[in-house]
């Protein structure tokens, strides 16, 4: 039987810590200061979050950052590193509290119009220093405001670099959305298929053909909405070309996670990309954490779900639940 | 049986037409001109397109306006105003020369950092004058630069209202995409699940009982993403509430068209917002014209493939088909 | 002998509160919430400042919001109302909670680019529906990055006459600072300058003769450079005119709190804008608060600065203490 | 008996000249021209200026630009050359006239959004050409509009090491002001403010031990406001350490002016920083030659009012009338 | 014979009076303060400019402030106003001094960005009280930064109104240059030329019938590009019409000055518009003062030229030199 | 009896090659696609353009891109150099229909905001690969809107260098414009004009001998306003000098086109720059092909014009009809 390791699970922190980010922002970037987050109020949460693990079976989660909170768009950028390196601090200090229900993936101090290569100092920390297994990587820095490059650009070329060579993966999730048209939560969507389709259009994965990428909820609309691009690489008046390398076989250099919380989404995704491609990912407790009016459980509790399908085969389950994430995150050693 | 009737479709027009297009742009607003399409060019495009029709057993098509020309955030507006009315001009001359085989859906001037208002006058004469049945409506004419007012904006109430007056539905369908990040066509995608859920979080199905909107492409993001949102309009920490309209009821406020190439995705679409939402469309001649490889039929030939679902019901098949498009547009006479 | 009222202090708020801003700020304005600060939890806040009262010989707070959080530049403005709407309610419950030591002095909703209109409601409501007796005004709701009105300018005029109407008078003290050359601490000398010379330079007091306006830490810079407004206003060289109003007098129609932490400074405040003029504040606990090695005292323990002034009478030290506050908050009923 | 050492004087030519930089502004940088200033005319002002010198007993002047005309912010930035060069070509034209009586300070042309280094060779030609003994340093080229490097930046650091190396000091003095909230010379007190806290934040004192720096008017409101800073560097919860040098001690490494009109203020700034550390400095003619009405003489009119300080020594007068400003500027040679 | 009326001159004032310009710039609008230009100084300059008219034998001039120096683009708009107020008036003085030599031309505060009313007291001023006899008019407000409205505009209407009204023409000629790729003076003709165009594209002259417009320095490039225009205004293809006026007729609505110092060009204007609709003017001194090395007299000595053209008659040369400007200035009384 | 050589025509592409530009610019550069346009439908306007020149005598024509259709501001860049591309290779297939009738002039794809550096590989492929023989240069890629380096900034001098190695000159003439003042075709003549104050501005013909520059429609507004540039170099008040080389000596580094469609302006324009810097050029079919009601000719059939000019001498017309063309194009080797 599998070990279930939630590969898309976020710090819950005392709320106190988000003060601390007020503060940081209040203050211009002038003052440093200190979260202040006591052991026992870390404690408390921590273990409020293996309880809820416990409930639905849950055995290793990897905690990173909340996602809508990181402000990659705040200046001076000077704040983000301080708050990205508060934020893994404290997923380091809720790792060493459940060494064997916990591991560490990253934030990113990946700031509006600087360059990626001012990331990399953290990103060496919390592999090397803090023993993270991967990274959370917006695509979106610029938080749904401004324009920057796509993830094919070469923008990003020194951080594909330094994930390969630490051999750790990246999870796509994009943070804030300030443009008035989206919440953060449908720009993460909107991203999420930004992210793919700008991969898929590069040259990426030839350069870096050890590059490992999640991208969460399911990849956004693209798993969906496959057959438009089916056509499209195949179609000239499109920019395609007949010969070219079919769309779903090009989407297979992905990977995705399971947060979706619709039996039907989870269906098309396993058919459509294969259940080798999936990691199990629940996000709990998070955007699915309400409770399911008809079936009295959290839309989030998604392993009974996925163990009713059929049409999955054992060993897809094992992928799904465990062996895939040990895959892309080969420095994960616990629980095996 | 059922006529079958292709709700998403395209003008077709000679290639000098869109020299015309880029004229009025080039000349900055200074000249008018005219695009100068004869009866005969014009009728080779219209002839060419019944017979795309009759190989797919279309009976009747809905021309709108090319969606990627309108260039809705065009500088000055005029050229917008005299770029979508010379649209409309020549739909409607296609639909003179086929009475019984197209029928005319709007392109609307509705300019970027104009008020909606302006596009009225073209509304009205496209309905009364040209006897068009329902408008193509740009969510973000800023087309991916800038940040307009959500659908739910006090901005677009005078159109909801005049298409109220008018009886005529609205298809949503975005224009260019020029913010470097996403293609035109996979900023359609972001366009229309924006749509929907700004739509739902506003007032205006409540302020506007008898709007009728059919979203493009299957909804976007939103059918498959739906579990997310049924989670948050039922939880408090997400701005949600427990005793909500549930998000699926929500959602059916709407009609999808099936402009999906991908059966998957069909079947997710009927199962998730129910076959009487949603309405047969190809966009054929379009992004899915492309021959797919392991059915030697184009992508967008879905008319087999929808015949083929065991789980739809005739009567279920019927609503796509024909008669959803009859309710939604009840200006549309022909072939009844 | 006098009760001591400290005319300017800030709430005390746990730090979860400030967790609420920052999910305010990180949700861009999509969901409200609750800053779910507990009783429990205010109380002990509350309690820490009434010990720290005592221990300074303060018997009564008039209690704002901590200026530097309250964000007048954040967007969408819908986000400061709610968050300086929570820190009036916060207020208010700590006052309820000791309604013989403290009371209520508003934040106003005064957002950048918008009219001062919109902040007109919760102005009400603090003082018809809280029982403040007075607001804390920033005149750069900007906060350091664009240039709006002075406190001149018209704009200004429908919250002087609310003011006027009330009968509550105004602690001038502006927020933030995101220019990236001041320090918000330095901004507020800064902008208290700046009020005070734009005000003596328009019409206000004599549209608005009942208007009341304190201007925070001893002018911010004015008292001790009045030379050189003393010369200007008598310069025609300069803008002025040798028959103007000495400007000494022009600043006497200004109110000012002993918020300076320099014994020296409080000195040339006292025999410059002259006793009666003069509010004691402390701020504390604030920006004053850390120990000074010489006196082993805070900085901002100033009553006993004060009271070994020998230039000031009793009567002076009564009107500094007790008595001009009176006169200037004639809402504060307490204590009396 | 000290020579009287008027630190803080500027240079006064005819009205033509300014017509020379109004010619400047409106060709837009096409012509240079010439400001065609006679011999004559500039005697007849020199004249007049030594006649004022005599009036009030100083015996010696150190002329720079008059600031507010300087124009750091003028675009195309060839004319702020241009017109920088002509006001250290009037002053050496001046001091020829009177070598025993004045000296030359020089302006930079510290462009807005430009190079520091780009002002170099005109500091060069003014030290070793002209024999001007220091400059006058706007810190902020933008005037009030833009948020430029404060001067603890490395954006400053060649004009450091180049004032290091010719032994010359600076004279802090902004420009102009167009923020529209601000009068220029409102905003001479907030920019300096601005240059000590800014400074006295960095490392310019350590990296740059021979750099002298001169505020003027008295430091703006920074001794006033003393104690705020005073009490913030040894404030952890404000980015200070309780083991941090002493405010009043850092604030020892620069020198002041005494160009403050009013003789409280004088007291306070020389009991603060200490005689050593002030500069004989009047502005005269300038911001105070209005004549006070109660005592019959200019607000400039300095030298008794020190004079008749009781708290300071002999040798604190002769410190701040000619000993302080000798050690300064080591280049200066007159009157010795 | 005929009285010699030089159409276009400008205000020739003491250097001085540039200094005011730069004062009034440089306090940025804190200070209106006062020219200071004393009657000797004026008088002085008057005086050297009739001299210099007697040289050339012109009787009349009419003086407008000197263009490049109006800076309708400063900000605070209210330096401008000041300033074209300060020009206006030391007009007014001069033409006092010579009232048969002189007469007034009113410099209009039409300031960039704001409405064209407010710079109609001005006008008012001018005709009503210091009896001037026209405008000049600088059709770009913005110097050649920002694009206004073209004169045929609506945003001009009132002023064209308000000029009917008082029976005044307007002389077009632009100001300063500041897009660093023209000159002022190289902007001149082509804000001319923009003007021409854009009014005849308009419907100004159908709703003013009563609206005289003179078109310095020859009307730009129009007389000579004439043909160009002769066909687009009959070409259907670039927006004209084969039954158009023709353009050399609609050309003949607007008047031209004579301040072209090349015989040819002079030949072709009159050749091209017709000498009824040409006012001699040479701007002197000014842009044609230098000697011609060939003839040894000034480019801008324009009367012999003319004098000596064989093709024009004397009832040619008397409309010229006299009566096409009495028929353009009604007001214009002296020298008849 | 000269070979007559229009310097100065554009391509006459069928109207669907508007349509791919249409098409570039919709689909925001992510596909490049094709024109499409068949040996046919060119041959057919090809024949066309042969009938025209046979119609008025004109041998051969010297072809460009159809200049207001270069659109060198569109973004991204990248469809700036496909669009030119395209056109270039168009002109290539038009002259290998009729080679001796046709030589290439090359479009070059300078994009606003870039280095010109990147349109060196399309000039070196049309001048070695397609066998061109000069180029179109447009000044202003910016097309009115932005302000970017004149012609005399160092911006420019990889392609004068170029240029000179490759022996081919550039005809200055400028693409669309959109300020909303001028049309493109008022904005040519600015341009020009620009063009050429600019080049003798600055020191491009001294570092560049070997540079040959025609600039179009008989040079803007130069020749006809020459009279105040001529005053200008020799006016010290106006940044000239007495000594300087006389402007009409200057003037005569350039070439000048005859596309000037009034005898009147042909005339001044030979006696100005003289016969031997003049080309022949018509633009026909193009601004200038309207029917003139008076001769009933096209305004632009200007071979009789010049052949009744009685002050040209049968040299200066041979110069002028074909050999300073051989001497500016040495490359063009047909006709001769």
């Amino acid at each position: 039987m599998s070990v279930i390791i939630d590969s898309h699970a976020h710090l819950v922190a005392p709320p106190a810590f988000y003060g601390y980010r007020a503060n940081l922002l209040a203050s211009g970037g002038y003052y440093k200061g200190s979260p202040g987050i006591s052991d026992d109020a870390l404690a408390a949460s921590a273990a409020n979050n293996v309880k809820i693990m416990d409930s639905v079976g849950t055995d290793i989660q990897l905690l990173c950052p909340r996602p809508f909170h990181q402000m990659h768009s705040a200046k001076p950028e000077q704040v983000v590193h301080w708050w990205i390196e508060a934020n893994n601090d404290l997923i380091a200090r809720t790792v060493a509290m459940h060494p064997s229900r916990f591991a560490g993936v990253a934030g990113l101090p990946v700031c509006a119009g600087r360059p990626v290569t001012e990331a990399l100092p953290e990103l060496n920390r919390a592999v090397n220093d803090l023993g993270f297994v991967g990274v959370s990587l917006n695509p979106d820095p610029n938080e749904g405001i401004g324009h920057g490059p796509g993830l094919d650009d070469e923008y990003w070329y020194p951080l594909w670099e330094a994930m390969v060579d630490l051999d750790v993966p990246a999870l796509i999730h994009s943070s804030g959305c300030f443009n008035g048209r989206e919440s953060y939560s449908e720009h993460f969507v909107t991203e999420e298929s930004i992210a793919i389709l700008t991969l898929l259009r590069g040259e990426v994965f030839q350069k870096f053909p050890g590059l490992r990428i999640i991208v969460s909820h399911g990849g956004g609309s693209v798993p969906y909405q496959i057959g438009r691009w089916q056509a499209e690489v195949l179609s000239p008046g499109l920019g395609g070309d007949p010969n070219s390398t079919r769309f779903e076989v090009q989407l297979r250099q992905l990977y995705f996670d399971t947060v979706l919380h619709w039996p039907l989404a989870l269906e098309l995704l396993f058919k459509t990309v294969g259940p080798d491609r999936c990691l199990f990912g629940t996000e709990k407790p998070g955007s699915g954490s309400a409770i399911n009016p008809e079936t009295g459980r959290g839309f989030d509790d998604l392993k009974p779900v996925i163990e009713a399908m059929d049409f999955l085969t054992a060993e897809d389950r094992e992928a799904i639940f465990e062996n895939n994430a040990r895959l892309v995150f080969p420095r994960l050693k616990i629980g095996g």
